[in-house]
């Protein structure tokens, strides 16, 4: 299993997007953000993700080079045709246009439809977060996978929210899940290792619990919403946030993979940014010093794991998987890309 | 068990408030809120309250005729102090203002702080779907029930949430849940009628899981989050939109009992209407006409059976059982109001 910096890994991932046709420009920004996926632990929309996307590119489903456009604007509010380009250019444009109206509004909301794969989604709300902001970011992720809560019928999509406060002291508070019970790559990975899944995660095909992965994948099993018909709530929620406000679509029927809901909140409209601040440091500091329960070493705040594996990751390399390094080599070999000395 | 309609029952709960020495104004806005929510099934926020609001405005803890009043505003935001009035005036107030925003500037964003008990929450956003928005509305509960996940030391409210979406053709989708894994409300139920609760609702003082109500009431046991680390997350999310953005205060530190963050999106600054209502109603007929999964008879919609129970006790009555009944009799005695004949 290769062990290889950051800064080398993206470069390498940067040489190979831009040796496939790709501006520098936008090879750079998808490298640092599959890279930083990795630094953060996030594996799952890491460099696994550099031949999915090349793939896409192949087929005409994923447009390099095509610029986010907004086709609606009011003071504090967009639209945006993504027109299939980089989910990253698109998800990191439309957090930083509701910034700015943010400024200058108090909330700046942004929608985006025709987006490709956004990547990992705590990246965006960051950028609010880092400019004394509440970031919001939901996307409504393309159906097939998801059940209804109570259903069989895979009519929605796995549509993860993410969200970023910031805090006086350290890191933003950063989640980012899912709105179904686990993410579809954490099943395929699992299946990938001959493991049960855990009961209650998917149903098969007549809506019975199963522990059978391949029940999903190949005889029309669905996965659950989190957290029972709450989860199934929020999930609708993206679907009119993202997928219908947008106009990008509802269910199966986004042409895209993605349609975004953004959204900035500048704190200082409603209270003093300092006070805010250490409210959010006091709460955070109560959770953290607070007695863990049966079965939990301690009590840890959203983004504390992604954090933790990221001081680890700068500090010793990313290791990748020698399946997941050999594709990526394949997939330079084919642009005369050379590998990194690891 | 008597049952009356809810006009009858709407105009004694109203005399009730009345004879209290409250305004008619504010006694019919109350009296009409918490009806409202029998109608709808929802009896823990229902005429159950009326003693207990009674009391809190004994203490000097909840103050009739207090007027909401924002003191600061923007052109889309604005944050309100309720100086303690009915949650029920604060609630409508807010959301009616971040309509109003929403009209001018695509969203309206409003805190309140210095809120009492909000009632049932699902009624504010429905204002905003009514007027062709989607409303959302965030509460912070204030702490003292709801554990951080991972932990077993009762640092978080319920904190609800809810929102509402339009529809072309009936009801809006209309979510309304605590964020909590079930309300205090609902636990204290069992507990009154010696049952035993489900597994993994509640941990005792030691952060064990248990099935025994007793634990949480007066052994120091707490409530789980919904949906383990993401419910957690949106819990949080809540602390932060609700408890600081206001300035109202995290966990227990809140003056009153709720902070409310409150938001209408004006739909046709992003999209048009019809095309919208459109992909909505798609949305819900493909889920409501989609297979049920083991153990479920169909699927619903968030606000479904709201619904039906209002259709069936509009045509029915409300029916009220004889100890709350009893406890309201006695209320309306106290303040020589006479009960009517059921």
């Amino acid at each position: 299993m290769p062990t290889i910096d950051a800064e080398r890994l993206t470069d390498f991932a940067q040489a190979i997007f831009e040796g496939a046709g790709i501006s520098r420009e936008e090879s750079r920004i998808v490298a640092e953000h599959l890279v930083l996926s990795n630094l953060y632990g996030v594996d799952s929309h890491g460099v696994i993700r550099i031949s999915e996307y090349l793939q896409l590119i192949d087929e005409g489903r994923m447009k390099p080079g095509a610029r986010p456009e907004i086709v609606k604007e009011t003071k504090a509010t967009a639209n945006v045709d993504a027109h299939f380009g980089f989910g990253q250019v698109a998800g990191k444009m439309s957090m930083e246009l509701a910034i700015k109206k943010a400024r200058e509004y108090g909330t700046g909301t942004v929608t985006v439809f025709n987006s490709s794969h956004s990547g990992r989604i705590g990246a965006y709300p960051v950028l609010a977060a880092q400019q004394n902001m509440i970031g919001l970011f939901f996307v409504k992720g393309n159906g097939g996978d998801v059940s209804p809560w109570g259903g069989r019928k895979a009519l929605l999509g796995t549509s993860p929210l993410s969200f970023a406060i910031p805090t006086g002291g350290g890191e933003p508070i950063l989640a980012d899940f899912a709105t179904s019970i686990s993410s579809e790559g954490k099943i395929r990975v699992m299946q990938s290792k001959g493991m049960r899944i855990p009961l209650g995660w998917i149903l098969d095909a007549a809506g019975r619990p199963t522990q059978d992965p391949d029940e999903l994948y190949s005889k029309g099993g669905t996965i659950v919403p989190f957290g029972a018909h709450k989860g199934y709530a929020m999930n609708l929620l993206l679907e009119a946030l993202g997928g219908a406000l947008s106009g990008g679509g509802i269910s199966d029927e986004l042409a895209s993979s993605n349609a975004i809901f953004a959204q900035a909140i500048d704190i200082e409209f409603f209270t003093p940014i300092a006070e805010f601040k250490a409210k959010i440091d006091r709460l955070v500091e109560r959770l953290r010093s607070s007695p863990p329960g049966e079965g939990f070493d301690e009590v840890l705040v959203p983004g504390d794991p992604e954090y933790r594996e990221m001081k680890k990751r700068k500090a010793n390399g990313i290791s990748i998987n020698d399946r997941i390094w050999n594709g990526i080599i394949e997939v330079a070999r084919k642009y005369h890309i050379t590998p990194p000395a690891i």
